[in-house]
């Protein structure tokens, strides 16, 4: 296997929302309005922003990106996570156990979450037939490495494979601020152990 | 030269101030008041905090690292930086030419102050006696390996030498939340390219 160039895209914090927890704070019959489309097949950002409470601190603006989900999930940096007093787990998106609780606010009402903020465990999106020209393995942990004045070398990144992904790796703002990348994202190298 | 292990310390957002900028903003008598001594010989974390204004945000309780110095200097995390719509470099401790610009909050006045703001680059302190023992040689870029859950290796870490300075490695908050290690900061391993 060789190694090879990766795009890599920057997430902020963000949010997944159930219908459910979506119609509670926004209204029953409120729905996602699409602003702008992602980088993964039929993910978007959307209009709509949700605020989060905890009893140390609150942060507005939380992104929610659609379609939604059949869980609630709030993915924040560690310093966001810090700032609300949360020590939530590093983990891939949809590994809620033991996550971190909070108060999701929005426009016409909150609702109490248990178990629902993780810190994102960095990653790498690909499709099949990426994975199979680069010869990537789901669930495959992969090093990446970042040139710059912050140059680095990410370890224990994890491949993810589904036949709708397309090949972008993600890091969260903490991340990208500690390799020297800004919002926009950059490019990496992918190696093999 | 062997790899050898090493502390890591993560040093929160913090300021040193000239002695004019400090009596500008806490008064004509006032004097630092020592709270709790720092790893670098002499330095101390002082109980005085300021707060830092710029037209788009602000941050309150950044905390005075005394001894007052012969210059003002900012370090901010790229998080910190850009709550406040800044865009410092990433500079070596003292180096703040076309650094940024920013407004010093004390409880008896401010001072609008331009270049004075940056993101520290990762570095190391070494004295002269354990430079010898490891083979550190000043201005020297090593490597340092973090391992945990959010293992990985910084490049571009430089080595800086004092008789006064003990064996340390400082990142900053946005490194630490990178590699996963808390505020109390931990061990890496330092590599010889």
């Amino acid at each position: 296997m060789k190694n090879f160039k990766i795009r890599i895209e920057v997430s902020a914090r963000h949010c997944h929302l159930s219908e459910a927890d979506f119609k509670k704070i926004f209204g029953r019959d409120a729905e996602l309005t699409p602003l702008k489309n992602l980088s993964q097949p039929g993910e978007f950002a959307s209009e709509e922003l949700i605020g989060l409470k905890t009893k140390k601190g609150e942060i507005k603006r939380i992104r929610i990106i659609g379609p939604l989900r059949k869980y609630t999930q709030i993915e924040l940096s560690k310093t966001d996570a810090i700032s609300l007093g949360l020590n939530p787990p590093i983990r891939m998106s949809g590994d809620l156990g033991e996550s971190s609780g909070v108060t999701l606010l929005g426009p016409d009402g909150s609702v109490n979450k248990k178990e629902v903020v993780i810190v994102a465990n960095r990653h790498i999106h690909a499709n099949l037939k990426q994975a199979k020209k680069y010869g990537l393995r789901n669930g495959q942990v992969v090093r990446v490495d970042i040139k710059g004045e912050r140059s680095l070398v990410f370890d224990n990144v994890k491949v993810k494979l589904n036949e709708n992904y397309d090949l972008s790796m993600h890091i969260d703002t903490d991340e990208a601020n500690a390799c020297g990348l800004g919002r926009a994202g950059g490019f990496g190298k992918v190696i093999f152990k």
